[in-house]
């Protein structure tokens, strides 16, 4: 089984100006992560922010937050070092924007493993304990709306995230794609205990299909930072998905 | 005569988790403008932020404050509309990043104009009071270190500032390169009237150069930002700026 219902909110459509404090509300809240998303105008036709950023945020915020960097970027490979060196936890690389995803993979390890060793940490398997900073230490891979599922699968093994996206990636507050939703069901079927991620349109009016389909990690943007109650929406969101994971536990 | 000097932090080092906060206490200190670092990643080997970040700052800092956006990406063209309406007020980018500078100074002037319109202001000439918000209305061309002021000169008349870059661009805290003051003595000569921005390891030791080049405009990020006493270097940077302007127009 993947490990657990997270919901992680997406800062895209929050007041940029006060990024800190908009991802502090959000932990507040229940957020079990922070999906930031990181577009460079060249993979998308879309600027948000660099490493920079989410150094100032790791600062900001400390070593316990999960922060999940979403690179929206033409050449993934570019980041990586500077990403760990910030303080990312998961990187998530687009299939699309590299011709070697396996390499890409390998450094990812590789560089969470360094900056940990560097940083006085343990170096040690995924999850392990690193005393003195929160290191890089999670793979994922994005597959955009029109990338079939079955390219994923060769490196299902060697990721620790597939993430499904349901709008084509850009801009926030764009519409479900419920037909992306096969996806995620062949993905649960296939790799029992691969976290699954959605991104794009989720909220309280589409995460039963989320749900249903097999997804455990949920990025919600506009539905969670323009609500007037987020603790709601994130506890809606995460018990959703946890009964539906219930469900399918049962079933087997 | 160029007309007087002005100071604009760079908030590249500044705490991007907090920017709006970070902008205020800059005017707050008595800055001219700000000058906001894009970058893409692709132009220059780092990712800042985009027209979203700048949107919310103007949210936040409301109409008055003059944004000078520099544009350090690789397609420039791109971003002129999104930068307009995310209330950029001077679009400055780079000669080395584009084919076609002309058309690009007139794009920027007609999308100023389009979103003043569209707004509710008046259209009229630069400087015109706009009542409804703050239009995108000067152009600034910027020169890498390794680009000749001269090819720079066949759009002075067209554009509003000429930026010369005093480090190679990309990050903040670099050393001031001094062997480009012969640039823009050179502009000074041949263009009283031109605005002369530098950027780049500008502070209290290396702005007597800039100064009595020439330059006006001046961008200094570190040297402020870091400071115990913002308020005391800006108008250090100031006076002195000030001071070389006065003598130039008492020795002709």
């Amino acid at each position: 089984m993947a490990s657990g219902c997270r919901i992680g909110p997406s800062i895209l459509n929050s007041d940029l100006a006060a990024l800190g404090a908009e991802c502090s509300r959000m932990l507040d809240c229940g957020a079990d992560y922070l999906h930031l998303d990181v577009m460079d105008g060249h993979f998308v036709p879309n600027i948000t922010f660099g490493h920079p950023v989410v150094e100032s945020l790791r600062k900001r915020l400390g070593r316990e937050p999960f922060f999940d960097v979403h690179m929206m970027v033409a050449r993934p490979e570019q980041w990586v070092q500077p990403m760990a060196v910030a303080g990312a936890n998961q990187y998530t690389f687009h299939l699309e924007a590299t011709d070697g995803p396996g390499a890409l993979i390998k450094d990812i390890r590789e560089n969470g493993m360094k900056v940990s060793r560097e940083a006085g940490g343990r170096a040690g398997p995924r999850g392990a304990a690193f005393p003195d900073r929160s290191p890089l230490r999670q793979v994922g891979l994005a597959i955009k709306p029109d990338t079939a599922v079955e390219q994923l699968a060769p490196l299902a093994n060697q990721i620790d995230v597939a993430l499904v996206m349901t709008v084509e990636p850009g801009f926030g507050g764009q519409k479900f794609m419920e037909d992306m939703m096969p996806k995620v069901q062949w993905l649960r079927t296939q790799f029992p205990s691969l976290d699954i991620e959605v991104d794009g349109g989720v909220g309280p009016d589409t995460i039963h299909k989320c749900a249903e389909a097999g997804a455990n990690m949920i990025v919600s943007g506009s539905a969670i930072m323009k609500s007037a109650d987020p603790r709601s929406v994130i506890n809606l969101l995460r018990n959703v998905c946890s009964e539906a994971a219930q469900k399918r536990c049962l079933d087997r």
